[in-house]
């Protein structure tokens, strides 16, 4: 039994909705105790949220300077941070954490912009600390196992990715009706000054983005971009269909859509190459469908009859019994516990490890400005 | 936020499938603190399983035996005990709790025969405890959300049900291969002194028996049964056809089997009344499908347009982000603590609660008794 | 090219829908040529239905005791008479038809009783006629599929079988509502005067029970039902839940239902053996799964990688191009084509035939009178 | 019943494909009687065709010239040529055809070029003949009711269009193996002089963007391609990636390959609208799902609930017995029928039926040439 990780947390007070992600998903391997938290930015609701929690009345920060210099000083410091604040916060926060040594677990996207991607990436490396970024679906067990499939070859050579993360839940103006029907959600994810320049491409184009990257490996050279705005008087682009040229010869789309009724988390990838091709589904995500040319299609489910090792692994119960987003969420944070340990064992390999990092962030920051430089270009190409 | 609930655990150490499960699903809302334990019926193994629990040296006890005597005279002694040991240690375990107070979640099928189960009945009543069987489908939000479908009477009247529950883990001989292949679950799982006298309908038949009950709130009036032991060599029914007649008029069919290759944990039941028909499959929790008479079928999904707030109360995140079977066995924990707390401030109603309790057990145990009277007597109807 | 198949109609007229059906069938492979029909038992309908379907003159008869003479001394002669008449018409058109020498293709259920049967194949021996019965189920390229790796042993012994056919059409008493969103349909379906002993069960659980004989080849043992009519004043079964004994050891059920609201034409069949499993649904015909113990889940698409020669053969167009209803239907009239054409050769030999016969048909009636012998003493096994 | 229209065709051979599967799409309702043909290039092999098709030797003609001799000096004359050979034949054919007064039915793409198109636009005109261009997944009825859905107002205005069809079945250089497991369709299809100078654009990619304009209505403004052909030494594109801005503000894109293994027929599209979302699959074409923002998802059925009358209206069978490609595509020979009824009548008006036309023949090869040129340029945005 490997001790519990001492894990803090900034943001994720009342009325957010990833903060308790991050807390489900760190609880499930019990792999974690939360000890300490800024949890909001307005002091009152950060120290009521806290208790609500459940954090001791000393470690329950009115915000995350308080935090930093209370828990710097402690014995019994936390190991790490996780950042789960609107975007635009992500930035100074982590900076400020790193600064003083902790590691940090940071929500996506990474930052506003390259130049704080950058700068995050610099700091993590100057105080030699560990930054997970939480791109959770890279924790599905079934991606997992795309991503071994298609690094062990047995796609072949890949030609063509497919990929789309589509939405309905902006197709009114939600952001407007506040008191009507509408939710803080909406309001600071289509506000530029809290998400950054990209809306739906930031949001979740990001992590379709990502998931190409895992799974392939494949590295992007250009890329072409129509964002819109569809809904009148919105403030970012609530849909956007992306162009990819990668360096290894493969061409690639993304299409990413806040306003497309029927679909509530439509996050798909596609990939197929000169021998095989891959299907999968984040609202389905038990199953693989994997074809070899020439043969029928099967179903690989989670734990079953063909699944790999590296995705049984990360799974906690038979085939059959469907583990969901909060597993998947779970593998992440299970995973950065082990490289905590490894870390403070002083036998940290990023090797052994599967997590998104800090380096993943910047290159999806990349991905949303790039677009949105190609978009201002009337979708000329823009290299990557 | 309320205090956490002190847990302790008889079995689920070292090898064990669904003590493991327990603990994770007790963790998710946070609401427990697992602190002592028993945890196999091996001294040494019980020790050392504790200790990878991380359970404190003084609660890590070496039998259940002494566990009840240790934990009876400490003061922050354990609010529930969770029985999660082969099913013939059942009775005895939970009787020895309840008769020093302890509340109890169990592990279902609740006892070996129907004797041991009136017992249990009697000793909660007479202990006035609480007592929670683990009959986890119970805790889907979709089954929730189908229950109150049936009970607001958007069905009409229920004429017909077909549940299922197919697995083909054991479609071959698996218990006598225990050196190749086979596995510690096949073995206890298909031993009649482990068991009880069923096999798969004692096994996954009495999960979709409950849950026939649960959604509908049917009564049995007659029962037919056809059970087969396939594998040659089996001591217990692998397959099982089960004819059903219900009070109110119903009829009904479970069809229940371990020998049926493709099938991992096909639990699905179908529900037709007058006026609806309702559609769920346990491998894809998160849909409903629902359809009135005369109306195209509709998708309903968990979170999501058209779901009703029965279910929307156990669902942690947004729609099209799935959650599994860890989840639903959550709510189950999540229901308990809430009565346990309920029942320590002198305000446990029944009627706030949804969790399977120890009589839902005793209809479970009753269902395979008479499914074997029937099949001993050709089929023939059997009285309930 | 081989000459076309000159071919006659009893029943089908206007407002009629199988005979319509088979008139698809017969065209789809360019076969037949319908020349004569007596369309209704309404000689005015039969003469207006005639001249719409574009019979000539001479050839478009009040009734089938006409059209029998008139055909009988013609040079040109039909080689085959279709019946399409409701069920209680069967046994005497086809007895006429049969001793003055043509060969029959007939709709299902054969006939209203066991002993009209044994005089239906006991003509068909005597007169040395082909007879084909068209349970166009039989037809569909995935069922030969199916059959063909049943019998090749790519199951092992089968063990268990699971078929069931669910509409939900008669959900209300579409037979008393003849003027108010009623139909002919539902009237005479619903009629035993017409409809022979059997409703549901006769009208589409036949189909079932048909499918699980034509794909595995087992011989039925005993059968017991429980057969209900849900619609209050109906006068025939609308639900039915049978279980079956194989003489090989396999056990089976097949549910029949046209009350769940939800299914349009539910037609499933699930086998499994010791070494594999297979599913298909009549409403998604061009997909085969199959599925061998320890490897992932295959679906066979009509067509495409892994079908078998015998379904291939069977098929138009090229995978991923669905085939249907009426296809399937098509492929029995071209197989009855093929034996007409070596029955006036002298080389017809049953083996290169698939088409169900005179027997399926018989075996069918027998199949609806021991569900209702059992279901009238209380689901006791009937022998078969 | 009206008179059968008397058709002849232009190839469609033997080892054709197409030309079979127009005959029977002319067959199922009956309306067509085929009594002329030049079935291949190759004289010997068109009078062998003919005869196997069964074809009477005074109308079964060595070559297409001959047949429009012949054809234009008979009283009985065909009324109407069906122009089912390689691409490249198309416009001198239907030119030649259309001079001497003949109808024309003929496949798509409508030819090589766009100056081909127009001159047939405007033979068409100047003869004042009929001429229908088998785009024949507009047949589908359900096609037909998510077109009504359009334009009934029931998406809204729509916003985002996506579309896509992938085969497999040229993965690897199967026009390089036509004696090793290759077929005479690769050779052709991929041969820039038999099928012009789209590829996998031309040959699928048509469909999917006639599929877009059939449903929505929409008019394209620009459009930007990425066309690349992956398999060595392949002349013509086999992966186009394509993206659509539309007149009305809408933008879409177009997926269409022919080397993603997996994928047999999957021609999709899906609309979302401001106020609804329609989604529908070729493999699957009796199902329409059909969401309205803040609405569970519908599964609407062809001739189910909720199917509307457009859709009915060209179905033959009950819900539940699927049809598919050929009946989709009778529905084109059907609506050409009556509308060659109406023209001998005197009454044709185009807003009465529904066959695609010569003009969107036309817009066909415009959405080639204008693919092709913006693959050229880098993938610029080019005016349609």
């Amino acid at each position: 039994m490997p001790q519990k990780i001492r894990l803090g947390m900034v943001g994720g007070g009342q009325g957010a909705f990833i903060g308790a992600v991050h807390r489900i998903a760190s609880r499930i391997d019990d792999r974690y105790e939360l000890l300490a938290g800024a949890f909001s930015s307005n002091a009152e609701k950060a120290i009521t949220s806290g208790q609500e929690i459940g954090i001791d009345e000393d470690r329950n920060y009115k915000n995350f300077n308080e935090m930093i210099e209370a828990e710097s000083s402690r014995e019994d410091k936390i190991d790490a941070v996780a950042i789960v604040t609107p975007n635009h916060m992500h930035h100074p926060i982590a900076m400020a954490f790193m600064n003083k040594g902790f590691n940090v677990i940071c929500d996506k996207p990474l930052a506003m912009n390259l130049r704080q991607c950058e700068e995050l990436v610099q700091s993590k490396q100057h105080n030699d600390v560990l930054f997970a970024l939480t791109h959770n679906y890279t924790g599905y067990p079934m991606i997992r196992n795309a991503r071994a499939l298609c690094h062990n070859g047995d796609l072949g050579k890949i030609r063509v990715i497919q990929a789309e993360y589509a939405q309905d839940w902006l197709t009114e103006d939600l952001e407007n009706k506040i008191n009507d029907g509408g939710n803080k959600q909406a309001s600071w994810r289509t506000d530029p000054n809290q998400s950054g320049a990209g809306g739906c491409i930031g949001d979740i184009g990001t992590h379709a983005y990502n998931l190409i990257r895992y799974v392939t490996g494949l590295d992007t050279q250009q890329i072409s971009a129509e964002l819109t705005s569809f809904v009148p008087g919105r403030n970012l682009d609530d849909n956007a269909q992306i162009s990819l040229r990668f360096k290894e010869g493969a061409k690639g789309t993304i299409w990413s859509s806040q306003i497309a009724p029927g679909n509530e988390n439509h996050l798909q990838i596609r990939i197929y190459g000169e021998q095989a091709g891959l299907e999968w589904c984040q609202e389905d995500p038990n199953y693989l469908y994997f074809t070899k040319y020439g043969e029928p299609k099967q179903k690989i489910t989670r734990g079953g009859a063909g699944a790999l090792n590296v995705s049984n692994e990360v799974t906690r119960i038979p085939p059959g019994h469907p583990e969901g987003y909060l597993e998947g969420f779970a593998n992440i944070y299970t995973d950065v516990a082990n490289a905590l340990i490894d870390k403070k064992n002083g036998t940290f390999n990023p090797d052994n490890h599967q997590f998104p990092s800090v380096e993943d962030g910047l290159e999806g920051i990349k991905f949303i400005e790039r677009s949105i430089a190609s978009s201002s270009s009337n979708s000329s190409w823009v290299n990557f």
